[in-house]
This record gives structure tokens, C-alpha cells and sequence, in this order.
């Protein structure tokens, strides 16, 4: 094994091992839990409906419900006149009666469309007299009718396993009447920290070094976005091999997997590489990408550790463009992905060849269309970055930088 | 009162009422909680930072810690000598020995800047000898050192009143070593229905009109994706004055703020408008907004309750329009806005002047720019098109419609 950052792998080829790691380590057994509490959490199967959404053909506009065939003529020229036979509210049935030609039924949004109707008169097009209406414009059959199942239809899938939960799913499922659904248990992650020389906020009440812990709670708040996830963070540990195996052996007891933060680059001790050789094996040892190089997988007892840099924003790259595909891969997760604008870049941004990098952008509003000027080109340990910058951009392996003024896709942050 | 819709109110004018109204009933003390706790909850005073980040000067890069008179001259053909004195990590503090003319420091990315340096000379610009490197590039004072407090300054206010805590922000407040911040407390708002058409999935086992509880339920999803609201779901009542005056009074008594869904249209029973005239008072009747224009506010024990249309969309956009947006603009939040992207319009959409439209659209990527294509134009009971759709366009008051080929934002949703 080398320690020292020789045997890099490529950023996919690091999303593999991790998914298939994971994969290897972790079952997420289903469980059920009541539609409204399920927000942000994994449908473990398909959601199928077992009625028709809407259940019966209703209403798409306020207006007459009517024979279709009697308004082949209508015009201002040729009014036609229909009998008003009474009112359907949006909370009615359909009723047995059916509607005959030359007849019409007043009709809200949402009411049901009475049998032998079959197109609806919107109300500008009409003149309402004493138990009549003027139609002033054909209609032709359908028109302004919202179809039995046309929404939904029996036997539909709505929601596909793998889908994380939002409140418009949570709304579907209960239109179709179903309130308990079965979603995956969450996956329980811990968060640790190595370096002699980071204090814990709150705990070391005098810290001469001045370096607080952040990187490891940046990665536990964002991991407790995810409702899907259950994070245990147990803090910071010494540059000690027996200390840091310990520590993180009995996180892996009680998590599905362990993020580490620090101790990975090769200026650091080797305190938490040799806990990791020591107690169990290294899966991979360093990624080309910038920043983020030092990501590093190892096994314990068989659950994956991922070791990411101690800086912030390397340690954020290393969440974003490893722990969150793979899992994504692992779970065939649908809507984790971040959402994508189109900017025109300010200058030129510079590649090596063989490496990812992963560059903050701040987005200016040119009327338009946004200008994507990138921020702190170095400094992976600026938190400041992160939280000045509205993106980022992917610059891929194969290219030496990305010219000024390409159009590019940026990842938005938050 | 005009329970008909005949004095309907703009968009803004209803955002402006609900937020005073809020403001003048509710009051959310702060109260302290642990960092990693706060994500999604509104930061209630200034986070200020009584240390400076980074808290020395650190090296930027990885490379030598030089004088910069040193280099001044140095190139390929006059490269400059300059004696290697030790190594600093990112771990070590600053020493106290400083860096003579003549001499460089090993530094890493982090590192501190010893005295009497003042540049870093990166390791691509440096050829290592023994004892000494070779420095082939001129480096300016300053170059590739991140100075003490460039990321944050004592005494900057790092985090707003107002924000709405990211993990970001809990990575820069944890940076500073702090582990304890003032959020509001939660908001408590409480979500119910009202229908007699209208069945609660798992609780009405045989609905046979088919309707289920869809757009509280959505409501209270939205609702529950904050951390800074705490929901409670009534479910569905019936169409009774006197039960729905007794739910809501019930609901407003446990709640800041009581949200309801139905009842609105002026097809629909009056039952909950003569619950609110009977027990409160209403503050107005009706928006000029497309969909959503029965969205009503009333007072019930100085208690606001907004009341939503029954339909999803139109429940949707009377939260997105006039519920978010209010309780933005009363507690002042930063954090809350949607994302937008621009779109080219792949047809026109006509709209009536006087009303604020909505419009759901789907996105397509044609390549370097969006083309919106809108979506469902009519039936704000159509769930599934909140779920088939990427975002919204607003129509303003003034137009008659917005052209094919225009450019537009386009708001995302999720």
C-alpha cells in the first residue's frame, strides 16, 4: 500500500468502489411509515394507484356542460339556444340523469360532467337568459373536459422506487388514497475528525492553535439535509493510531458508514492511514480531482470509511462529487441531483490534464442570461468561498482549462 | 362583507396583510441551540466573529516560504539559490525564528508564514537541491499567501439576522468556535380541510365519491420541508359552520398561524365563510391571482387564518405567492428564494390584465439555454402537472400575455 498518493483513481472509478463497497456492506431494510411523515425519505417500491385520477370525467373550466353536436353552428350570427337544466358543484357526484340534446348544466372547475355531455361551453362564450343559455361558439367533443384517468390511470405507477420523497409526491399518493408507504430505513452515517491541532467549538475553551473543527460539521449539516440519513458526529480525536482506531471502529458498529475529515494529505501524519492499514484495508488512496486529491476509502469490519481532507472545501468536493453519487448509484436514487444553469464564463479557467476539478463560481444576472465569474481558484480551506459562491463548475479530465466566454453548465449551491 | 369575490385584492397587497397581520399576532422568542442542531432555523441575532480566519498568515499553495526582494530578478537564465531552513505543516503554529534574506521555508497548502517572508514561490516555479532550492520566477510580496483574517476579520458579522441557516453557514460559524446560536423558535402552523366530498386516505376506507385529501396534505409537506415551522395536521372536517369554527378556534389556539384548504370557491358551500364571519372577522376575500384567486385571510382570536383554495395548484400557489412570501417579508428571511433560471418560450401565454398568472412550465435543455414549455394552462386540480412540471413563470398585472421566443425567468421548483 502506498501511502503516499501515487496510485490515484479516477473520480468515477471512485464513485464505483464506493457504490459497490456500500453495496457489499448495506442493506436498508423497508419500513413503513405514514405518507405525511415521509417527507424526504426513499419509496422502497412502486406506488401504484389502484383508481383513476380524476375518478370521472369533470369540468376543466366554469361554464355548460353540453352536446358537442349542438353547437356545430353556433356563431354570433347563428346564436343557439340550450334549456338550463340545473347545477353541478365540484362536491357532486355524477348524477344518473343524463343530459339530452338541446339541453345544457351549469358546471364549475371540478364538477362532473353529466352522461350524455361531452363537451363544456366556457362561460365568456355564453349568454345566460331565464332557463337558457346563448351559445355563441361551437365546441367540439372533449373540449374543456378533464377525462376519467387522464391524470392518473388505474394501474399506473406515480412514483418509482428510488424516488426521494417530495411534498408534491406526498400530495399524489394521498390523491390516490394511500397513506401508509414503504420507504428504506435511513442510512446511518457517523462523522469524526483527526488533527491534534482542531479544537472542538463549545469544547476546548481555550484554543491557542485557533483552528476550529468545521470541516467535519460542514459535512454533518449537510448530510442532515438529507432526511433520508441519520448522522451520528462524535467529534474530534488525536493524531493517535490506536486512539483513531478505536474511534472509528466503534463507529463503524454503529453506522452503515464512517466520513472521517483530516489526516489525509500527505504534509499530515500518517496517524490515520497507518489506524486504517493497522485495523482494516485501504479500497483507494487518493482521486484526480482538485481539490479533494487525498479522498481516501478504506474497510472496516467490513463498512466503508471515507476519508475526506480536512479543508473545508475539499472535504465539501469530496462529499459532493463522491459520497452523494455513490450513494445515488448505490440506491438508484431519483431527485438528489442539483439543478443546472447555463452561464457564460468571465475568464479562463485552467486544467491539469488527468485531473477533475471543481471550480466555485459566483453568477451575475446579465439580463438574460448569467455570467459565471470564478472565486478562489486556490484555497481549499476557505470556507468563505463556499458561502460566497452560488455554484460550480466540472472541468472534465480531457481538457487543459475552458476557455473565457464558453457557455457552461453550473451546479447550483443550496 | 362580500363573500362573492367582487373585491378582490392584488397579489401584493395580500402579502403585505398576512405579514402584518402575522407581525402583529405572533412573536417568536429566540432560543439558544447547538450549532449542529440549527440547520433551517432563522439566525435571530448577528453571528459576529472575535477571531480572525484565517488566523495567521497561511500559504495558499504548496511551495517555499521566501522574501520576494530575493526573486526579483530570477528566471531560467538567472535562477537564484536560496537556503531550504526546515519544514512548517499545516499543523504547526507560526514560530518564532524568523526567515532570513537567503533562506526559504517548506510550506504546504494551510501552513503558517513565518516572519520575515512574505511570499510563497510555488513548487512548479522551484527545483529542489539538497539544502537548497532553485527558484526560476519572480513572486510578488503577498503572492500565494491567504492573509490573517482575508476570510473573516474580527468583528465582522459573518451570519445575518434573517438567514436561514444552511450547512455552510454551520461550517463558517463552527470555523469562528462557536457552538451555540440564537434561532427563533419555531413558527407553529396548523394545516386542516374542509369537504364533505372529501375523504382522508387511511381513515375513510370507502370514499365513494373518490376524492381524496390531497391539498393539505401537500400544504403540510411543504410546510414540514422548513426546519423553522412546526406543523400540525388537523385533517378534513365537514361542511358545518359550527364544526369548522369550532376546528379552526381549536387550531388557532395551538398555533401562530391556522392554514386551510376548501371551502373558498363561490361554487362551494359558504360553511367555512360563515364560520369565519361568525366567529372572526375576514381580512379580505379574494386575490387578483390566476390560479388561487378565492385565497382568503381571516382573524380568529387575532389569530391569522389563511384560507387556500381545495384544489392543489390553486393551494399551491396561494402558498408560493402569498404564505412564503409573507412570512418572508415579516421576519425579513434571507435563504427562502427560489432559484431561477432563464427560459426562451416555446409559445405564447395569454393572460388577463388586472391578474397575476401563474404558469407551470417544463423545461427542456436545448443546449446551452432553456426552452420553456408551458404547461397545463388550465386545471388547478391537476396535481400531476405540479409533479410533470420543473418550475413556474409569473405573468404580471399589466400584460395581455407574454410572446412566443420571449426570455423569461423561470422559478424552479424542489
Amino acid at each position: 500500500m502506498d501511502r503516499r498518493l501515487t496510485t490515484l483513481i479516477s473520480v468515477d472509478d471512485a464513485v464505483d468502489l464506493l457504490a459497490r463497497t456500500l453495496s457489499g456492506a448495506v442493506s436498508l431494510e423497508p419500513e413503513e411509515v405514514r405518507v405525511l411523515e415521509a417527507v424526504g425519505r426513499i419509496i422502497a417500491e412502486p406506488v401504484e394507484t389502484e383508481i383513476d385520477i380524476p375518478p370521472f370525467n369533470r369540468s376543466a373550466v366554469d361554464g355548460y356542460a353540453v352536446h358537442a353536436d349542438d353547437t356545430v353552428n353556433a356563431s354570433v350570427y347563428n346564436p343557439v339556444e340550450l334549456v338550463l337544466k340545473g347545477v353541478l358543484t365540484p362536491s357532486d357526484k355524477p348524477p344518473s340523469e343524463c343530459v339530452e340534446p338541446g339541453e345544457a348544466v351549469r358546471v364549475h372547475t371540478g364538477s362532473p360532467i353529466p352522461c350524455g355531455a361531452d363537451a363544456v361551453v366556457m362561460d365568456e362564450d355564453v349568454e345566460v337568459k331565464d332557463g337558457s343559455i346563448i351559445v355563441y361558439k361551437p365546441v367540439s367533443p372533449g373540449q374543456n373536459i378533464s377525462r376519467r384517468g387522464e391524470d392518473f390511470a388505474k394501474g399506473d405507477v406515480i412514483i418509482a422506487r428510488g424516488t426521494i420523497l417530495n411534498p408534491v409526491h406526498i400530495g399524489v399518493i394521498s390523491s390516490i388514497g394511500v397513506d401508509r408507504v414503504k420507504v428504506y430505513r435511513r442510512l446511518r452515517i457517523g462523522v469524526l475528525t483527526s488533527g491534534n491541532e482542531v479544537c472542538e467549538p463549545g469544547i476546548d475553551r481555550d484554543c491557542d492553535t485557533l483552528i476550529y473543527n468545521s470541516s467535519a460539521r460542514l459535512i454533518t449539516a449537510l448530510l442532515r439535509q438529507s432526511r433520508f440519513i441519520d448522522v451520528k458526529y462524535y467529534g474530534v480525536f488525536p493524531d493517535d493510531p490506536e486512539i483513531l482506531s478505536d474511534a472509528v471502529v466503534e463507529a463503524s458498529m454503529e453506522n452503515d458508514l464512517v466520513v472521517t475529515t483530516g489526516g489525509t494529505g500527505i504534509s499530515e501524519g500518517d496517524a490515520l492511514i497507518d489506524a486504517m492499514l493497522n485495523t482494516g484495508k485501504i479500497v483507494f488512496r487518493g482521486v484526480k480531482m482538485r481539490p479533494g486529491r487525498p479522498t481516501t476509502l478504506s474497510l472496516i469490519n467490513n463498512k466503508p470509511v471515507l476519508h475526506l481532507s480536512g479543508y473545508p472545501v475539499a472535504a465539501w468536493t469530496g462529499y459532493e462529487a463522491i459520497l452523494i453519487p455513490a450513494v445515488r448509484k448505490w440506491l438508484g436514487l431519483k431527485g438528489l441531483e442539483r439543478l443546472v444553469v447555463y452561464a457564460r464564463l468571465s475568464r479562463r479557467i485552467p486544467n491539469t490534464v488527468g485531473y477533475r476539478s471543481y471550480i466555485r463560481v459566483i453568477l451575475r444576472d446579465a439580463g438574460g442570461e448569467y455570467v459565471a465569474e470564478p472565486y478562489m481558484l486556490r484555497g481549499s480551506g476557505v470556507l468563505s468561498s463556499l458561502l460566497k459562491s452560488h455554484g460550480y463548475i466540472v472541468v472534465p479530465e480531457n481538457v487543459e482549462g475552458v476557455e473565457k466566454d464558453s457557455v457552461v453548465p453550473v451546479y447550483l449551491l443550496i
